[in-house]
């Protein structure tokens, strides 16, 4: 602990790298504002007052003037880390926001790690660890929909969920321990039915958060939509016109594509990560038969599968019938698209007869070449988009993002199991109680009312620096 | 003027465009307050006093909330545009940052056009022309003699130069005028050998000032370095090893470079432009002889030229005489280093007999193959960039950088000698006052006293959004 929590000064480029109008530069800890103050020519800001801002001069460690900025003061507690704050608002060159970090360092700052203001936010209690490590989820977000669970998190809409269960399960433990301590006076205080009902519905909710991190994780980092079809029905054109890219390789030669291209971008308020595969024939090049065990593959971890098939083949030498049956439907979350495509070829629409089990797909005519359809296509796929993260979300709008949080989720579901059979076999309360003692430390790990030096750093080091 | 200068609400990302811990949005205009306030859930901005800054959340265009926030105020005219300004320190994710502008253009502000806050501080004489034009270059410097520069700059200490000049062409005009006035009766108020003198410092002033732009524009946009010598003398693997990395192709086949590669890097204080030129050899290769003459002219622009010789090569297709003839040295100012690699190989350092009129060049053994010797050539080019600044640098330490007031002062130059040539040639003092007018104007368009629109818009247009 002792080189992050000591409330030594720590200093960062906290705004984008590169070149820009003007950078910031985030101080924080006991001396941030000593520190500031040595590096700075204008008004003393020791004598400044919270929530100030001042324009004057930082002087480089050479002791030239650097440039004229404006240094805001934040005083403990009322900053984000809630240690004493300086943020210096600086030319953007490269420059002067090296230097002034050097001018820094040389006064007693050292640079910050990864993660490190959002760390002491968390050890100072100003955020629990599930909202900051939203702070990263948030900072990370490209569409509507993973930036609004990013904001929700950060805000505690999670945390108060959990907290939520943490006092129905101490509850239950408070419960069961008068039990004991009154057993010998044979007075019942609660119901065990009563207490059962009372765990079955935390274990609902535990089992609805943890099955939502399908769609949390999907909203976060894309949901995964994976082209699949016979050689040549335009696989990679859809995947380009889908990106607005010339991102896949396109010819008229059958099984250009080999190697799964995977690449993301925002339709409506979704990210979606699309994943171009090989297409589907039989062969007999190695190369192109591993390609399509990779597109099986693919085909499995997606969410969403829009087979592409040439509206005018005819006779094709993989029959629908055949692809649908390589995709497999074991998973019956998983959304089927039947793409028609080439329709600048086929003046009318075809339609085809869908075989049994699939008759849930959305069928669709568009061109790949010509950009027709692909409207309805986009609007099918924030569609299957919307009824995911509505099916998955509870009250709240809580969608659990976070593989950390999933894990200790899951992992506090069989300890549940356990409450939940000692109640119905009568077991004594003490014996119950432990396992409530353990599912609660569960949920515990996830706000970080429990935790380890090593957990924390695993989890800020995933930040960027200066945050 | 009336689409830049109305006082209409601006707003741009004043920070470096890309994803990081926070980003800053800036607001400034009239309604700057107001437009913030409207998509501001906290404490009103309207009743907060400048230079305060404020936590709480935004709302963004849906009526959600967007982001938690700081909101700092600025009111006219204690800001940097001189106007009301709101700076909002949002969470550095491209949808925050996106959707932020979306809200405060959906409140009344419009996206600022490049350098538009700038173009106000001018606008609102918070900056002389001069000086905003350094804010530009101090954003675009990388190295610390730019740097400096630019700070000085828009400091003011070349604006301030400036005005003492203008001061003393203005008591000149006085003095011409009153000789005028009272001309009838004969009083003579100032020796008009006294008025020529002041009049030839400030030619000297204006031609030293005029002349600085070379030293002032190499510091700016790195010192152009021209490496010259034979085929396969290593020119390319000295570029390599002055850049750290693997810019140029370097093969033992001789005419390996036909193009002239260059590249940027900093060595010591400097910003140093490296040019690796085609080597110098007979040839019928048509390529190779356009490359060659290339290289000639790319080391007639160059401030240093290195001339690369391989050491070990006794008698070389191509003599160092030649060499040197081709690179002429018709610019006394320029710099030669002669540079005799392959030292791993001649473990002897061998001493070249320099032709006449070289005798001043500097001689180097060096290895761009093990780094040997690289740190002497290092020294000899910061040394000689400390000398071309500090001959040209004036009392205080002004360069001028930019184009377009060396074209000023340059053009200043001719009205002046029509000055000195009226005072000597006794003619009468109105005709020589308009002379002195049409220097003056020069000098005023500088910093901006007399300018146009245009003229305003072409600078700024150079600036990055934000500024």
């Amino acid at each position: 602990m002792e080189i992050f929590d000591n409330g030594d000064t720590i200093c960062a480029i906290s705004t984008p790298s590169g070149v820009g109008g003007i950078a910031v530069v985030r101080i924080s800890g006991n001396d941030a504002i000593a520190i500031a103050d040595r590096i700075w020519k204008g008004k003393s800001l020791a004598a400044a007052q919270t929530h100030t801002a001042h324009l004057g001069e930082i002087i480089d460690s050479t002791g030239n003037i650097l440039d004229q900025a404006v240094a805001t003061v934040f005083r403990a507690p009322r900053s984000f880390t809630g240690e004493d704050t300086v943020e210096l608002s600086v030319h953007g060159s490269k420059w002067i926001q090296r230097e002034t970090l050097n001018a820094l360092i040389q006064q007693g700052a050292r640079l910050a790690q990864a993660g490190e203001f959002t760390r002491r936010a968390f050890l100072s209690g100003r955020l629990d660890l599930a909202e900051a490590e939203a702070v990263a989820d948030l900072i990370a977000s490209s569409s509507r929909a993973s930036h609004r669970n990013a904001i929700n998190q950060m805000k505690g809409t999670f945390s108060r969920r959990l907290l939520e269960l943490r006092e129905k399960l101490i509850d239950l433990t408070s419960l069961l321990e008068l039990e004991l301590d009154f057993s010998e006076e044979d007075v019942e205080f609660a119901s065990r039915e009563k207490l059962r009902t009372t765990a079955l519905d935390i274990r609902t909710e535990i089992t609805r958060l943890a099955q939502s991190f399908r769609a949390g994780a999907a909203i976060k980092d894309g949901i995964p939509v994976a082209i699949v079809g016979p050689t040549n029905a335009g696989k990679s054109s859809l995947l380009n016109i889908l990106l607005g890219e010339d991102r896949a390789i396109v010819s008229d030669i059958h099984g250009t594509t080999r190697d799964i291209i995977e690449d993301t971008t925002e339709i409506g308020d979704y990210l979606f990560r699309f994943m171009d595969t090989a297409g589907l024939r039989h062969t007999d090049d190695t190369v192109e038969n591993m390609g399509i065990e990779r597109s099986i593959a693919a085909a499995s971890k997606a969410s969403i599968i829009i087979c592409v098939l040439d509206s005018t083949d005819t006779n094709p030498e993989t029959t629908t019938e055949e692809i649908l049956q390589h995709i497999g439907r074991a998973d019956s979350d998983k959304h089927i698209i039947l793409a028609l495509n080439k329709t600048e070829l086929t003046p009318t629409e075809t339609s085809i007869p869908l075989p049994e089990g699939f008759a849930g797909a959305t069928l669709l005519h568009l061109s790949a070449k010509t950009g027709q359809g692909i409207d309805s296509l986009n609007q099918t796929l924030t569609h299957i988009a919307d009824e995911m993260t509505s099916h998955a979300n509870g009250a709240d709008d809580t969608l659990v993002s976070n593989a950390r949080h999933a894990a200790a989720l899951r992992a506090s579901l069989p300890t549940l199991e356990r409450v939940l059979q000692g109640l119905s076999d009568g077991l004594s309360g003490d014996l119950i109680a432990q396992d409530l003692r353990e599912t609660l430390s569960h949920l515990a790990s996830i706000t970080g009312q429990i935790t380890t030096t090593d957990i924390l750093t695993t989890i800020f080091s995933r930040f960027c620096i200066g945050k």
